[in-house]
């Protein structure tokens, strides 16, 4: 059966990105998977892919499994949590890790914004004085206000995890957002890290896991850098 | 059973915002439910369950049906879809429907960041230079990316809807962006209509049908306005 066949993920070959959360999730799953951009000839079979594919991914990441293709990085890993145990088994577990998995992409999009305020089409350095702007609000008042909800909701938690005693998706997402904070602000992080004593112990935990702590040695996870999401720009951190 | 009781929706009493898109389905499924903060007392009881809730949700809208409590709007649809036919009965169309909201939701975030780029927590007032810059950039190259992308959806379906010959939520979703662009972009939005007639054609399809249109007559249905997300500054238009 076509389903059986290895993953195919498809997302920009240089980057982290939104592709990161869902490498880590094949990753802890030790599900062989191929990161198909970063094959040879692989992003021309990509981008053949998105003009081509029905019904059509509007942006990479995508998940290609037998014949079904799954794009938006939280439904790719609505997909693949209840296929190899990284999402709970009841529906109000399940939805509940969705919930923190589309409050995690917001984040997302909001720490990509600190540089990027007014397009994407331009470059950071054509946007720097709003980026300035963008970014001490963010650290003033939304990275606050979305580390005290993950740590809220951990406190809330009967297990260690955000869903309790079993690890899910949303989990290994928190560890990336931490990574991904420390190294876009390295400062202003730091600050935050005291008051957020369960969201780093949880970081820690994931780093820890052996399949993660093996993919992060490996060559398969690409270093962060200045073309991804998380950018370490000294003049946005505080 | 908990689970008959009529759903409780939770959002913001004086604006559609994201909650529209939960109300939509509701009224579509033709769903007894409460809009709790429109009610007398009802924004006491949003902030004390926002505050009390275990777990948490990050934001309105949330949903609660008996125990269960639902947010984040692309969640809360998910939840609902396949409760009341307004999701494909199979997991490929389910996920092609989620990808499909979770798209229309990255528009809205970019369709309220041109009149608040920079912070929520200012006015627009006092972001609007670069909320002009913005918004130039959205009219130029992401509306037209996101229309483009959704008339694409269309045309390969196989019926009159984005999953098919059977209306789902995105579809009722798609309606409400094209009203909010309506509003919001008068003129950008008439010059990408001519080149948009299938998501034209959704909208009228979804405004025609018997209990939306009873409920866009109805008082239940805020008025746009300038503190939703879809506002209209003519100095945002082009």
């Amino acid at each position: 059966m076509a389903r059986s066949a290895p993953y195919r993920l498809y997302y920009w070959p240089s980057i982290q990105g939104r592709g990161e959360f869902v490498r880590l999730a094949l990753e802890e799953a030790g599900a062989p998977y191929v990161d198909v951009a970063r094959g040879k000839g692989g992003m021309g079979q990509m981008m053949r892919l998105m003009q081509n594919a029905a019904p059509p991914p509007f942006a990479p990441p995508f998940l290609k499994h037998g014949r079904l293709i799954v794009a938006q990085t939280a439904n790719i890993l609505a997909y693949l949590g209840p296929r190899h145990g990284l999402a709970p088994a009841h529906q109000a577990g399940r939805l509940w890790v969705h919930q923190l998995q589309l409050t995690i992409a917001d984040l997302v999009g909001e720490a990509h914004d600190t540089h990027h305020p007014i397009s994407v089409n331009l470059y950071y350095e054509d946007q720097r004085a709003e980026a300035k702007k963008r970014a001490a609000d963010f650290r003033a008042a939304r990275l606050p206000k979305f580390l005290d909800y993950f740590e809220r909701a951990l406190a809330g938690s009967d297990g260690h995890y955000l869903a309790g005693a079993r690890l899910s998706y949303a989990d290994l997402s928190l560890f990336q957002i931490v990574a991904g904070l420390r190294y876009a602000f390295p400062r202003a992080m730091a600050r935050q890290e005291k008051k957020h004593p369960r969201v780093v112990a949880l970081a820690q935990r994931i780093a820890a896991r052996k399949r993660i702590g093996a993919y992060l040695a490996s060559p398969r996870r690409i270093a962060f850098n200045q073309d991804g999401i998380f950018r370490r720009y000294p003049a946005l951190d505080g």
